[in-house]
């Protein structure tokens, strides 16, 4: 079977949770010569510059475990089956911040890796965020979210305190629209 | 052991290639819930942004494997052994384009996911680039390189004709630091 200038041999499931699926393929490359592909697929996901009326983004602080570290994101989570990338956005803002918007606005899409993993990660701007009056807390909520100028997040990825790749993307995406 | 807010119950070897480690970690998260993570391990990669005196940017061309289409991204790859983040870039820049800069610039680290993948991708700015006259072309090489206005190349991440996650995020820091 053809897979663009890639010929591939065969092709071996390896690992499957519910959140990644790692398989590899033989393939006889471009060149001619014959090689390996380890492959990783995650989920589709959503990424949300959430800004409130104030010029203020949401960001979550968690301690993230591959990296081993606290990270500094932007609001964010796996599409569920069926959902449209609008749906998860919303959902993910609601449910981790309480927070309605008056207004989404689409950033595209980052593919944060493209040669071993796919994962595309979809970005949404959500304008005059406001707390939702029937929003119920999850008390088991693990993440803290703060508010932040937007401009201080800027600089946050500017000086390297953020670093989460979808996370950078939307908010010097974000920045650029908004005229920061 | 611990390992920040999870302890760690058992650590599975999955897969390995010269590219990617995969092990299973089983865990007990912050919540007190048992529960598995499917953790990837990729080499430290870079990522250079780099600017002839016109103002262009190079830019590959390449048919990307998991994504299973063409991306543009920066001039890219891993870290060798032992190499600093300044030789790798250079290397890079070097072997695929036969290129030297005259002023390099620390643009920091991306982290393309924190949660399931370890992957830290560096980024350089690279000024001034000119041809190295010794350099012998790679007539091997299936990567197809082009010079870009650098406000194309804006244009480019903002409208999602470039995805890849480091090579909009170095795109998007060198055009704040360049006043673009």
């Amino acid at each position: 079977m053809k897979k663009g200038p890639f010929e591939i041999l065969s092709s071996t499931p390896i690992y499957k949770n519910p959140w990644i699926n790692v398989r590899e393929d033989a393939v006889i490359r471009p060149d001619g010569s014959q090689g390996i592909f380890g492959v990783v697929e995650m989920l589709p996901g959503v990424s949300v510059v959430a800004i409130n009326k104030k010029m203020e983004v949401l960001l979550a602080y968690e301690y993230k475990y591959a990296i081993e570290e606290e990270s500094i994101e932007l609001i964010s989570g796996a599409l569920d089956p069926g959902e449209s990338i609008e749906q998860a956005a919303a959902r993910e803002l609601k449910e981790e911040t309480g927070m309605v918007a008056s207004e989404w606005i689409g950033l595209e899409t980052v593919t944060p890796f493209t040669t071993v993993i796919r994962s595309p990660n979809h970005l949404m701007l959500a304008k005059g965020i406001h707390l939702d009056p029937d929003h119920v807390p999850d008390q088991n909520e693990p993440v803290t979210t703060i508010s932040v100028p937007f401009k201080e997040a800027i600089e946050m990825v500017m000086d390297g305190r953020i670093t989460h790749g979808a996370s950078c993307v939307g908010i010097l995406k974000a920045a650029r629209l908004l005229g920061l």
